[in-house]
């Protein structure tokens, strides 16, 4: 099974996006035949400093590196290492009905919001579709409001393969029946990403960056441990048992403590005796453990931009080889020599 | 003065093709350095059949090797061939306003048909503009009905180069002031194509493949022949003076005949004394003496498509040498490694 999913450095990822998204992702290196892509030529639709989208396109890559993407298993790449897809993009477009466009919820939700769109915009979930089509993905990881990019990456395959592949038929997309061929472009699955854990931040709402409540994965030092003191409890005594409802600290601790560590922190929570602090302090420790290799190796690729580019260029050479083998296909498809 | 057209195949050519806008088409590699390209990409909109897209992209580039376009002189080519047209298409999309394509003459007259249209349609402009921008152009030829899209090509270029310049001023776009830099993206000028001849059909009506009342190029010699002897005359007995109003055949013998032939052809026309018969057998000579060489080279060609093949191969890398330079500048620009 081929997995495909594109990324964009957001900026300062937190523990939130970590054990929201982050790490289910990186599992999927586990399951299959990953691929990963940094997103930089969606990102100019809204990133227009060349140093900054160098940097977050960088920072994406380290970031996922750092947090356990093992390049031997998964193919990570540069999205605009792998011109093909821009290729794809074109062809694709051209039976793609313009009508799907309008109906695109990132499209409506800009214009309702009385923001004038530009085109890449609103041509964003076809260069999305191409990334996905051009490596054959069998199965996407998105979250629920991402479906609709999956749905239409089915229809616009299926558009093309009915339009250019003699005997193709959408009942037997894989030509098994006699007399059918197969589809040229594969039809992807959308495979919800459920959020797995909801981590609350330091004030007890969601983490969010935009609430200002996060505990950053690469954050200075003493500032995580500044942020972590300031976790809001309230005036539960030390002696008496802590509640485990709205408590942050609490549920900061089950995500990030191990498993088999947390049932004795649980049990004493419960008992009572121990104070907050003594229970920031633990939470300390259990980031500097959880995260402490990824914050090494972070370090290592910053130090090693060489290795950094090695290994992107050798996650382009192998996506590559698999899109030029699908535009093979295409081009002759469409009777483009 | 670097002057860029697209072409496309439009079928069989009739000499009001060539006479209307062929002719000083080809004549404008005298003029600059001209680029001409066959937009294959573009074509992909309505040819949805891969024999005929390739078959037309071929004859495209025949026709106008035949009339006379010097590939020592043009650089002729694919537009499929350079692929950095479409990440030029793409980057140059982010900064297109997408209010922009919907106001574009070709996109509204489809809709208002009550056509279904594609993407593709909708984003021809910025391919065009993109084609036009890859080679920084000086000069476009277009009819007046295109001029919107070279207006579109100047506004997206002055947008880009707002955006990613720094310095770069839309007053002073080569920068000329100090502390002004030129931008990356040139401004093209419309040069707009006047049709010099109104070629009449063999009806008397305008020339047009739909009329049915043409005159092939490359059409068999006995139907030219026959299409000819065909053309509308009235009954002017022999000996009488012609009419010159309302007489096709006398305005093709006007077109067809070279300047230093023609005042002869004129003044026993006006004197009376030959019947239509023998102005028809000479304006089959005139057809013969303007499109013999035109329709012998391209029989050669036909019989040898690698020499095609290597023409076309010649101009692509030509084409992709300046792509590439400017391309590179644009990555810089935007932040693409």
């Amino acid at each position: 099974m081929r997995i495909l999913s594109g990324v964009q450095s957001s900026g300062r990822l937190h523990i939130g996006n970590y054990y929201g998204a982050l790490r289910q992702f990186v599992q999927l290196q586990d399951e299959g035949e990953a691929y990963f892509f940094i997103a930089n030529l969606h990102a100019l639709t809204t990133v227009r400093d060349p140093k900054l989208a160098e940097e977050l396109t960088r920072e994406a890559a380290i970031a996922y590196l750092s947090l356990g993407l093992d390049p031997k298993k998964a193919v990570l790449f540069r999205q605009s290492d792998v011109k093909e897809v821009l290729e794809l993009n074109w062809i694709l477009g051209t039976v793609v009905p313009h009508a799907h466009l309008e109906r695109a919820h990132s499209f409506k939700d800009k214009v309702a919001k009385g923001i004038s769109p530009d085109f890449g915009l609103f041509a964003y979930p076809v260069l999305m579709a191409a990334d996905i089509l051009l490596y054959s993905a069998d199965a996407v990881p998105v979250g629920k409001d991402q479906i609709q990019h999956i749905e239409f990456a089915r229809d616009w395959a299926v558009k093309f393969n009915v339009t250019y592949v003699p005997g193709y038929d959408p009942q037997d997309p894989e030509g098994k029946e006699k007399g059918h061929s197969p589809g040229i472009l594969k039809l992807p699955a959308a495979r919800i990403q459920e959020s797995t854990a909801v981590v609350p931040g330091i004030d007890g709402q969601k983490m969010s960056k935009s609430y200002g409540n996060t505990i950053e994965l690469f954050g200075d030092e003493k500032e995580i441990k500044k942020r972590i003191m300031s976790i809001k409890t309230d005036s539960t005594p030390v002696e008496a048992p802590k509640p485990t409802e709205n408590a942050p600290l609490y549920d900061l601790l089950k995500v990030m403590l191990p498993e088999s560590r947390f049932p004795e922190v649980d049990a004493s929570w419960r008992a009572g005796g121990k104070g907050y602090g003594e229970y920031k302090k633990l939470l300390v420790e259990a980031f500097h453990d959880a995260f402490g290799p990824a914050r090494k190796r972070r370090q290592e690729l910053i130090n090693d931009p060489a290795e950094l580019e090695r290994i992107l260029q050798d996650g382009a050479e192998r996506a590559r080889a698999e899109a030029s083998r699908l535009m093979q296909q295409v081009r002759r498809a469409v009777g483009i020599p």
